[in-house]
């Protein structure tokens, strides 16, 4: 089974990386770029024999506990297949 | 309208980020963590007033160019609003 863990800045934290992305689009030329907001995300396979339920409960612990810092980052996550 | 682009490193690249996670979460008792590919995204907030094929031109010339490095990176998008 696989999951994908989205990580990002909540929205009220400053991301100077995205910042330093919209300003490098725009003097490329991609004007039309009003905001950038860069994030992480997580691939992670998980042995076979867990269920949907089992796995659901395990990425939510290492999101909330490793993966991502919930004093200033939210998280998303969701089971592929 | 807004898009999201998610970029990784291809399959047969190496990936030592996902390495360190996966040896983390293993120490902290994630045992059914067989393997972990880390990657960032980009949330890109354009103008309104485009049309969705200008928007899917000007997101792909982005990732192409500036957010991926196409010779050790994937990248793919999709516009979400």
């Amino acid at each position: 089974m696989k999951a994908r863990v989205y990580v990002s800045f909540k929205p009220t934290v400053l991301d100077p990386q995205g910042v330093a992305v919209r300003s490098a689009l725009h003097s490329l030329g991609f004007d039309q770029v009003d905001d950038v907001r860069q994030g992480k995300f997580f691939e992670i396979l998980l042995a076979g024999g867990l269920s949907a339920a089992e796995a659901r409960r395990q990425i939510e612990a290492m999101a909330q506990d490793v993966l991502a810092n919930p004093v200033i980052e939210d998280y998303q996550f969701e089971l592929i297949e």
